[in-house]
């Protein structure tokens, strides 16, 4: 219930006050050692009157806690160690596993700044060599069985995109999709909206055109984290699908021209879409983005609905320009592309802050091609499958 | 139609070729000059091959243009000037307006890079001297009246807050207020949640104890960015309202100390939420985030939900935790506050990226206090209010 529990098999060895009691040294039986403050540790007490026993959630604020808080006594117990603060009554006790998997005291080569781009935990770049066989799962087992689910999206984590087979050909079997893990979320383009050719089309999604493979969606924000395509009519020829990992391909942009990286990520790129009287979105936003630890966050990619690039000098724009231009070189590459066609009852699912998607043109005589699609967020995909992760791994749920 | 239209007043008094045609330099009539790339224009051009007349997306890749391309011919025309590129049969032509409008070429001033946080256009900070008057509008004559609705709408961009007044006492009228602008962000709250006191609080939002001014679920990426909280029950006393700009406590926290603001943009902090058995939340992400022009995007503050952090080097953790107070010290004055008190009929409505919100305790002895409350998204509030400012200026809609 909102506390976390104890990592097994780490004990302390000893504990020792330092710097007058602002901080602790801790030493696990492996050696290992970790200092923490003494402000950490009583802001992140899990006493009763600290954190809701009920919802984990934490009952102070920080300026209610003595900016000059200092340890008294700290003392080793079975499981952890116990400590009193200054100005306080009430010992505290900290759980050895606890305090090892917060620790925050890092070896100076682990502080070392790393300029290369990182991807976050759990997650693996990829190219054409991944077998979409491999992030294939059946749609009616992860419905019916959570160990399917957890490794459905457990790929959705690390490699960004899915498919789901043998699925019904029902319209909004796709929101069935959506309810294994999350919520939809709801845009101009409706809860749902249709990927098919139409005679007045707001979108050119909404043709038979070719898409280069594309992030959807830019010139909103915040942007959508998933997109789902569900497949209901296929008889056109053509029309593959494809899909391309945004974060390898800024990875190998990276690679060839540093400098170049650096551009798309220093300065907003424009996104605009007015495809109709009643929405004008758009947003500045860099083309590649990470977070403050060089963590590669999303990638925004649209040929459509890109905009006049004005927020790049003059001095700078022929080399953002030529970045640009070899990060969609990179994408086109046919060694970067996983393609597949989707048949009726079959869907893909992307994580549109990182995969990109696109498909060839299709040939509106031979046939219908129909998908159905939405959006959705990845925050719910995640805590889904964190729930998962502990109640599978046989955690207390 | 996705076409941006000519800025009046505008004329060019002379178009220069400039770099063997890389690039062009132009003269308007008030003598400001800029100059632009031949790609550039190449790229951006808004002839039929290039862009959909139906919804002013780009038909081609970047990758299709020569990147060795230049300007053969460069003239003027009555409305702005004709172009042909190298190795391309068709002139171009660009509005003076438009070229105008998206100029890139900055003077050396104007890239002068400032470390200052920034507000992005129409923002303006505020403190306790905003008039909660200021931004309230009547509930049936947003829904009635475009030019009231516009300047709702406008509050909430430069503000990022506004009240809304003698709505109906209804269950789910807050819904309505969301269709007024874009689409609600259904979570794992529901598209829609009650505040009130209950037995077995999953949120201590759900009891009557007093919250902190804060944004709301920090532990979701993305972040829900805005809030509506719809009063239906108010017979309890305390309970009262308030709001806070964080972007104004930022700022403060920048002017007092600037290497405390700065690590509280550099390093990521961390935010969980686990109150029940199928929802785990989490998310690291920088207290404060700003842009790659330093321009302010997203403030976290959260007392209740914010984790062990263990994202900071200990050599940096005792001054993180300084600023950290620091701006919750702020945040917390008196001076930043405005404050009120809902009635049932009356809502108010936050950007969650950036206003705090809070209340005072309440007592479950003298009365009831009920809100509804759900999230949604400013994509869609800034697309209606883009729309609505085109429409009742007279522009072309």
């Amino acid at each position: 219930m909102g506390i976390p529990t104890q990592q097994p098999g780490t004990t302390i060895q000893s504990v020792e006050s330092i710097d007058k009691g602002k901080a602790l040294r801790i030493t696990w039986s492996d050696e290992r050692q970790a200092r923490f403050h003494a402000l950490w540790l009583r802001d992140n007490s899990l006493d009763p009157q600290t954190r809701s026993t009920q919802n984990g959630q934490r009952l102070i604020t920080l300026n209610e806690l003595d900016n000059a808080i200092a340890i008294r006594v700290a003392s080793l117990k079975e499981d952890g160690i116990r400590l009193e603060f200054t100005h306080e009554d009430q010992p505290v006790d900290f759980e050895a596993g606890w305090l090892r998997a917060n620790a925050y005291d890092r070896t100076p080569e682990a502080a070392t700044i790393d300029t290369r781009p990182k991807l976050a935990d759990q997650q693996q770049a990829w190219d054409q060599s991944l077998d979409i066989e491999t992030v294939t799962h059946d749609f009616s087992r992860i419905m019916a069985d959570e160990t399917e689910r957890l490794s459905w999206l457990r790929n959705m984590q690390r490699f960004g995109v899915t498919r789901l087979s043998d699925g019904p050909i029902r319209e909004t079997s796709l929101l069935e999709v959506v309810a294994q893990f999350g919520f939809v979320r709801e845009t101009n383009y409706g809860p749902v909206f249709n990927v098919r050719t139409e005679i007045k089309p707001g979108n050119l999604a909404f043709t038979n055109l070719g898409l280069q493979a594309h992030t959807d969606n830019p010139y909103r924000d915040p942007v959508p984290t998933l997109q789902i395509l569900y497949c209901l009519e296929n008889s056109a020829s053509g029309g593959e699908n494809e899909v391309v990992d945004g974060f390898k391909a800024a990875t190998r942009l990276f690679e060839e021209n540093e400098a170049g990286f650096d551009l798309l990520t220093r300065y907003n790129a424009k996104f605009e879409y007015h495809g109709d009287n009643d929405v004008h979105l758009s947003a500045r936003k860099p083309m590649i983005e990470m977070d403050v630890n060089r963590t590669l966050r999303c990638i925004r990619f649209n040929n459509r609905s890109i905009a006049p690039l004005s927020d790049i000098p003059f001095e700078q724009m022929q080399d953002y320009y030529s970045a640009y231009r070899r990060l969609g070189e990179i994408i086109d590459e046919a060694a970067m592309k996983v393609e597949f066609r989707l048949e009726p009852g079959e869907c893909f699912i992307v994580d549109n802050t990182r995969v990109l998607h696109g498909r060839k043109e299709y040939d509106t005589a031979s046939g219908k091609r129909w998908l159905q699609g939405c959006y959705a967020d990845n925050d719910g995909l995640l805590s889904t499958l964190a729930v998962l992760e502990r109640r599978l791994s046989g955690e207390v749920a």
